[in-house]
């Protein structure tokens, strides 16, 4: 699937059956550790005494592979981005020419320079009016349970793990989500490697016996935990060893100590997380009381369980902070990154004609 | 550079100018995480009062890269191993119809079916009389240090780590030595996941501030901590992270203390791993106080710096066992491979004459 850039038409735009009353649409796309996905939202959205419809109404969703540049590399993750936006476009019935403004969700956007060489990309592919966002796609986790508005803090916890805050007036900060080696322990993939490693030092004499040496190896079929080395070794992808964090769960549920121990020290981590972007934003305010979202995503907290580390993780951060408003999005975060560039769009517009703001919540 | 099995005659040993009263010979190979040595010594060791030469003579010595099937894919491996061991037999003026015994020495095997998977591609290459030995590379580690006798226990601290042990009576034991993933926390990888992680840590405002932010961000030419994610990811593999490890050494004689907390980990991690093969195997005997040798292999253990990891972990262990007898090997692993061959090839001849054993110690 060849595609052209610098104004000329994606070749699979061609013959795309467009109305001619095209109505302008939004890109959003949250490119996380496990899949690229993109949504196309109508960039007139209705809105109901200031607030948005419920359900959410999605135009079209596409979705590709991962695309985090750090694990796949730049020229694959471009080539799946830009795909997955074309592919959106063509279901929604639209194209490049209807688009307002886009926002990229993307994990392994660290830094201002990955912002930067992505949207000098991004400008090749897109008409100069259109507005762009590079965010990390913890941003677009947290616009999805504050409907686009950038205040709070979200925690995401599934295969990698990240807090991410802004303040009102636009500062921000984050806490982890540097990945397994540089030590983001809260997240599915740090629980599953503890698990594993306490299964070889129960093995080798180091550790006490655990329940989790039954759970994980009847899970993957095996039959020593010698073989775990083979198996781990064989494809240490993030997402593959992550998989095994609900055994945890399970074995904590079944009374083993050494699961048990392993979730508390989840939930010690990823509080640690929130209080160090709640401390750096001084999101709580002066007298510690002030309120705030706090958006919580990821599978390592929606775990709806006797064990219920999301749970645990909002007891002790509201313990600190009893204004920490927990919030569980009900739209995904491809949609966050959508209404992150639609209210852009509305506060240009609202500035523009001296209008009142619509007021956002969720 | 093709090679032909099955009785062939390799190619790079055609013209390889070989004198008519050839000796025998033994090939000692070492496949540990960072390379791949093979020595070739001669069968018949001049042996006084019952001691090994020193220096022990080495006929010729060849190296390669890696050979961890686990970690190069098993094609590769052999590959690298056929042809050092054919580089060794062409340096030392020999081939291989002067072969007595090989023994190969490997990271990565950690199980018996590796062990005969390896055997069996062997026996295609040796003539039928050779003897041939496969272990894990911690074997002939042990073996350097004890001239080639299969008793007491090595820890080897270097990219990796690992314990292993044997009684006199043959029995077997191991701890650690599953790589990263798998928890080998007291390995030199170990060390410097443990740092980057404190450095993104005292960043973030998760961990308090610490002297390796400076020490390792100006050793690796990085202006910010956001960096190090970067360049962690651009090339995870386990050695180019481990030699991150000296900076933590050096950080902790300079008084900080979250480097200092790193290294007295480190020790406890390494210190548990040997107590629990001396454990396993009763190597201290029923009164806790029979001697055996520790050999000690590695970069983290040989530091000879003033904060010494190795001395730390042997003053921890003969706390416990007095009997322990710390050893430095003065010879390398794959010269203990070849020991180990030798030994087992003068024991054969020993039982098949009904003379006295030689005695060999270090």
């Amino acid at each position: 699937m060849k595609r052209y850039r610098n104004g000329e038409v994606w070749d699979f735009e061609m013959g795309t059956p467009v109305s001619r009353d095209r109505a302008d649409v939004i890109l959003g796309l949250d490119g996380g550790a496990a899949a690229t996905v993109c949504v196309c939202i109508s960039a007139a959205l209705p809105s109901f005494a200031g607030r948005l419809p419920n359900p959410f109404p999605v135009l079209a969703r596409a979705v590709a592979g991962f695309s985090n540049h750090n694990s796949v590399g730049e020229s694959a993750a471009k080539e799946t981005i830009e795909k997955v936006m074309a592919e959106a476009l063509l279901k929604a019935g639209s194209n490049r020419s209807a688009v307002r403004a886009v926002c990229l969700a993307l994990a392994g956007v660290n830094h201002p320079s990955d912002q930067e060489r992505i949207l000098d990309w991004l400008r090749n592919i897109f008409p100069v009016r259109v507005k762009l966002f590079v965010e990390n796609d913890a941003v677009a986790a947290l616009a999805s349970g504050t409907m686009g508005k950038l205040h709070g803090c979200v925690l995401i916890a599934g295969t990698g793990t990240i807090a991410y805050g802004f303040t009102e007036d636009g500062r921000e900060a984050r806490a982890a989500g540097a990945g397994p080696i540089l030590g983001d322990w809260g997240s599915g993939y740090g629980i599953a490697a503890k698990a594993l490693t306490a299964i070889m030092r129960a093995h080798d004499g180091r550790g006490p016996p655990t329940f989790l040496t039954y759970e994980i190896l009847s899970m993957l079929g095996l039959s020593s935990p010698d073989e775990l080395i083979g198996w781990t070794y064989a494809d240490p992808s993030w997402a593959r060893i992550a998989k095994l964090s609900p055994a945890v769960v399970s074995s904590a549920e079944a009374g083993d100590e050494v699961a048990s121990r392993i979730l508390h020290d989840t939930v010690l981590e990823l509080t640690s997380s929130v209080k160090a972007v709640v401390q750096r934003l001084d999101l709580c305010g002066e007298d510690g009381k002030d309120s705030f979202p706090l958006v919580m995503v990821g599978g390592v907290l929606e775990a709806n369980k006797s064990w219920d580390i999301g749970k645990a993780v909002v007891d002790c951060i509201t313990k600190t902070y009893p204004g920490a408003h927990p919030v569980r999005p009900t739209v995904e975060p491809a949609v966050g990154a959508a209404l992150l560039a639609w209210n852009h769009v509305m506060s240009n517009l609202v500035s523009d004609c001296g209008r009142e703001g619509i007021v956002l919540d969720s």
